[in-house]
């Protein structure tokens, strides 16, 4: 059992836990029962299981220890203490881990029929995590972030996720190389702007499709403007100029999945 | 100028930032130009603008607090030192706000036509304020919190409101009360779970309507269930259970918002 706060791989994991190094690394830092069991469930790479038996009281905890030992994953067990020097919780349950971030690439994804989202340069690792977390309910096929989009594994993004995260197809990447696989393979690029003609309420939207979605300060730029088949504007009355943007992005997701599979339904009659 | 940290008024200052403290005080604690300038020019009732000049440098910002002299506000001036210690941001603007809450009765919504939101014991600040915000851009006659709800003034609430909270009809009241106003105006109430039989994208939803929202954690419970005239489903698909309580009632509320406005625009033909 590891006892001291100085111990190397203890000091390892209160850097990775820091925003500007886990951009530089391929590991991250996740904590709780539930996104750890989420994690061994869905086979997502983890490298070590941090376990505090002091803290550690809950049955499902011990289990999900358990499962990690059979999976072959290194345990550490550490005291209270030197749990609590990296834990980002006021009451720790005692169950950490140290995962492997996984992307994957434009060509992994699937693009007969669908949803594909990209993200321009979002700020906010809650708001980047929740997007995933709806974009996993309406069964993505892919998340494409691009340029300098926030890390999808920083701990709020992860924390947003609820785990999705680990099932979603998450592929970094930029505009430009963005457009060119979207020519490539003939995808439609819709947009959104609140300046845009279109009511995103009243389209038919071609299936597969990529929908793009700006950063949260400026939307989309002229350029990216340019390149999208379709700019739409989701309606807003009174003094509202904005939505939050993953609000906005869940509006929209929505919106294509029910006109999608209302015209699957209607196609099947 | 005050110069002292531990200047009463000071003092009150960093008591009413506490989330346990403002539940019981009918003041709120604001920061920033924006959200200042949305209160001024919304005609929120502001008590005290509290000015640094070492740090208000800007130009938006002299004139906001000219505004605040012309509308008889008391001005504070304090010295860096003291703005630091009660603000809650890295780059302090140098300008805050101390308002007064303000709620609504029930008597005081328009019911003849439109949307009001009832959120049921809403744990998270930044939820609520997300809420408020997509309930103004699509024109809620009124947000009712319910029972132990977090208090829309707390700043994570305010700030995520982007100024909404200015605008939007709030209500504290209880689940029977509400029920109680529900039935003598004759309202439809619709509430969300995700083992309702009916699919939330295949509604014509009533118009005026109530929609009513769990919390993050419970959902609405059997009683809240059966209070309801109708109870919709919002379909998930692969191993997601849920979404973002904010992401979800923005879902349902702009899939009721674009129902309203296409019968609207339907019945004028």
């Amino acid at each position: 059992m590891i006892t001291s706060k100085a111990n190397p791989r203890i000091k390892e994991i209160r850097i990775l836990k820091d925003p500007k190094f886990i951009k530089k690394s391929d590991s991250f830092y996740m904590e709780g029962l539930r996104i750890i069991g989420e994690a061994l469930q869905k086979n997502s790479e983890i490298e070590t299981v941090i376990s505090c038996p002091e803290i550690l009281k809950n049955g499902f905890g011990s289990q999900l220890v358990n499962l990690a030992k059979d999976k072959g994953i290194e345990i550490l067990e550490v005291s209270k203490a030197v749990f609590e020097s990296f834990s980002h919780k006021e009451n720790p349950q005692g169950l950490a881990a140290i995962g492997k971030q996984h992307f994957s690439q434009l060509e992994e994804l699937e693009i007969s029929h669908g949803l594909i989202i990209a993200l321009n340069e979002v700020a906010d690792p809650g708001n980047l995590g929740t997007i995933i977390r709806t974009a996993d309910a309406v069964s993505c096929e892919g998340i494409l972030l691009l340029g300098d989009t926030t890390n999808p594994y920083e701990l709020n993004a992860i924390r947003g996720s609820m785990g999705a995260i680990f099932s979603q197809k998450i592929v970094k990447t930029d505009f430009q190389s963005m457009l060119t696989w979207k020519n490539e393979h003939g995808l439609y690029l819709t947009g959104t702007s609140d300046k845009a003609a279109a009511d995103y309420a009243y389209i038919d939207y071609p299936d597969p499709i990529i929908l793009l979605m700006g950063s949260e300060r400026q939307g989309l730029n002229n350029d990216e403007m340019k390149a999208c088949d379709l700019i739409v504007r989701i309606p807003m009355m009174q003094s509202s100029d904005s939505l939050n943007l993953a609000v906005a992005t869940g509006v929209i997701l929505y919106e294509i999945f029910n006109n999608h599979r209302k015209n699957i339904s209607r196609n099947n009659l």
